[in-house]
């Protein structure tokens, strides 16, 4: 008997997704079925597909969806986590299976019960960060576990970055994901987290300031700045003892510091809107955000302000962005700071037709065995292939691929709203990733921690 | 006929409001009735003259209060902003005249029509600030525009500090008011203001970098850093063309520069509740904004965190309020951490029995006449007599008092809610407030401005 997918929204990071799914197709007996307001952006090689359909859906239009979610065996939701409730409510009227790579939001938790009662499984958080960050960690967690071990810190960092061969710019960064995220992030309160047993807190004018420095052999040095919540999983995964718990996210080393600019300037605030910003020039934005001066010029008060000399790497990253132009403008209307410089990033920030994306992650599990103290840091890194076959889309698109084969074949069966912290879903899952290149290395190194033993006078 | 004032609360900002009301009793023909939840907290020579009564008022008790406001011929009130709106209701209703010191709501805004239907005064924000500021500089910018000129800039700054001989400690402060107000101020959302014709924008992380020197004669040197709100009475004052718009806080010099530490540190933010804050120390509250370490101590991990020198003055300031002391603790249950701080202020700046609090102020207009361009400077000083009598309950309830009375008499008779930006109002009020030695001294100086001419190479 065929069974039918329906994927809702047909984005970015769908590619590997459809086509893992079409591969299987046939020798699973699997229909697909994709949902989009536009599907004239499907690529023909999918849309022709013998095992493939094309349904125009504007998820608004609740008789459409209702009418697509009822033909199929299970749903795939790729769109924006605001429209996952509709869907999800349908899922469980018809009684079908869900699958997302999003946050569960309060919403969706709230179908728990009702998921339960009908057997349902509701896996989200299955991409990569959410994901594979979540799977990776608790195949550790659990193997220290198993051994007896007990997990004295986990700190878990990812990034998404411009490949090796293509980064080529001094911030060492392009936008491979949404910008909007990148120039927002931290924003909203403190960062939260433990260490060595001690709450701490970073206002956002001190986050891009506080990193801390990893190297990934084969790919030099990394740096990461503090998640807003480091604290959020620390129940799912067990790590309520857990003397340090940090999360992060990972920019090549300097990215951070120079941000911080941005920051300290008041050019990533996104709570009000710049008068006159349509037309604005680059240099016009940045010198509102600097005294007024009959006779210095932007550059120097800048620079006076910040106190960065002409030959500091940070200069060079300013200019590189073409901020002191007095030419080049921004077209949009009522905006914000933070448009403004989504703006201004974005026309030096974009991946060329030829260039690839990279993902890192970086894992560090410190733990106690027989009295002894040791650590495992483990890394991944995934490398894009095109434009359309990027790293990201394969760290978020073939979990979420994975998960939906595992779930029609009864392979994870657990009901109820989940992320894949169990070992029923990440065991099978992790092994298959591997057979696409999505692995992990493992280092034994010396636990460090924040030990006071084991640090120099 | 006798005339009675219903004054609703009678906290710390009251005894010159009350004073005044009550010795012009007799040759006036007032008597006051004083509202308040606690009364027993009100002075006995108050409580026992002969043209005072008091009545216990819970405000919320509509009965209670609606029964005190109709036997009332005006209604002031000195409560929290939050309280009056039921009170200006009742006003409309009963046909009374209404007075305050807070700033106008916008739910009080919107019973404008129905004041000025019943021919009711509502006169809002004549205390000190608001309201001495808005008086004296009404009254220059009126006096310079009846000559014909123009005015090209208009800055205004106000401060409530502690009085020269009382000024004993290294932050030159002192709390005089609402400490809380003190550790939130400039938070939510950038500071606007325009400078020769340009927005400019501070966001808060360099609210307390951006300041202004300015020179009292006899008083020294003061800073201004700026307020949010700018441009909150550009049309009130009628300066849509004025090229610089600018309004501020003013400290003794160097205070916001050591303010910023707790700024960047995160200690004054008010978003988040500290984790277990009741019982903790000064030292441990300090650590928890700063990185973990198990062998460098507080003091050295914040001077290096902040990049200050150990003779810097800030560290002293930082020293002088215990801040790393482990003994002393704080007992506030699920605190943010700018509740934290304030208690921490609290407990060295208070002012002890015998020391006297002063007001500063400082208007600067720049204008243009007859083709050449002006300046007027202005400042007010004002010092408390004690602990009651303070300065600050000098300028802000005289102001008041007299509004209640000229409005009783007829000498204010417009209609509606309002602010006192008309001669009508300020004229007669700033002339009798200067017999009580609350007065501005003017100063013609070269109009500097951010004329690009006038500045040297």
């Amino acid at each position: 008997m065929v069974r039918t997918i329906l994927v809702l929204g047909a984005g970015k990071s769908t590619s590997y997704l459809l086509d893992y799914l079409l591969k299987k197709s046939r020798e699973e007996n699997l229909h697909l079925v994709i949902g989009d307001l536009h599907p004239e952006n499907i690529p023909q090689d999918i849309a022709s597909h013998q095992n493939c359909s094309i349904i125009t859906l504007d998820i608004f239009n609740d008789e459409d969806r209702r009418k697509a979610i009822d033909s199929a065996s299970i749903v795939v939701s790729m769109l924006p986590p605001r429209l996952h409730i509709k869907i999800a409510e349908d899922c469980i009227h018809f009684k079908k299976h869900l699958v997302t790579a999003s946050y569960v939001s309060n919403e969706i938790q709230e179908l728990d019960n009702d998921a339960k009662k009908n057997g349902l499984v509701f896996m989200n958080e299955i991409g990569l960060d959410p994901g594979i960050d979540h799977m990776s960690a608790m195949e550790v967690i659990d193997r220290i576990r198993d051994k007896g071990g007990k997990i004295l810190l986990f700190e878990s960092f990812t990034g998404g970055l411009v490949a090796p061969e293509h980064d080529s710019n001094l911030w060492s960064y392009k936008f491979t994901w949404n910008p909007r995220n990148v120039v927002v992030a931290g924003q909203g309160g403190a960062a939260k987290f433990i260490q060595e047993g001690a709450y701490k807190y970073i206002p956002y004018q001190k986050l891009f300031r506080r990193t801390e420095l990893l190297d990934i052999e084969g790919y030099g040095s990394f740096e990461v700045y503090p998640n807003r919540d480091s604290l959020k999983y620390r129940e799912a995964y067990g790590l309520q003892d857990s003397l340090t718990l940090y999360r992060g996210t990972m920019r090549r080393v300097g990215f951070s510091k120079a941000w911080q600019m941005f920051v300290i300037l008041g050019m990533t605030d996104d709570s009000y809107v710049i008068e006159n910003s349509e037309g604005m020039s680059y240099r016009q934005f940045v010198n509102q955000f600097l005294p007024y001066s009959p006779t210095d010029s932007v550059e120097l008060k800048l620079r006076h302000y910040l106190k960065i000399d002409q030959d500091d790497i940070r200069w060079g990253k300013l200019m590189e962005l073409n901020l002191f132009d007095d030419s080049k403008t921004i077209p949009l209307k009522n905006a914000t700071p933070a448009q403004m410089l989504q703006y201004i990033l974005e026309d030096s920030w974009t991946l060329e037709k030829d260039e690839k994306d990279m993902i890192v992650m970086y894992h560090k599990f410190g733990y106690e065995i027989d009295g002894k103290k040791k650590q495992i840091d483990a890394n991944m890194v995934v490398l894009g292939e095109n434009q359309t076959y990027t790293a990201m889309s394969k760290t978020v698109g073939l979990p979420v691929a994975m998960a939906t084969l595992q779930i029609l074949n009864k392979k994870i069966t657990t009901p109820g709203v989940q992320i894949p912290i169990s070992k029923e879903v990440y065991g099978p899952i992790l092994s298959e990733l591997k057979s696409y290149g999505i692995n992990f290395r493992e280092y034994e190194v010396p636990y460090l921690g924040y030990n006071p033993d084991s640090i120099g006078s």
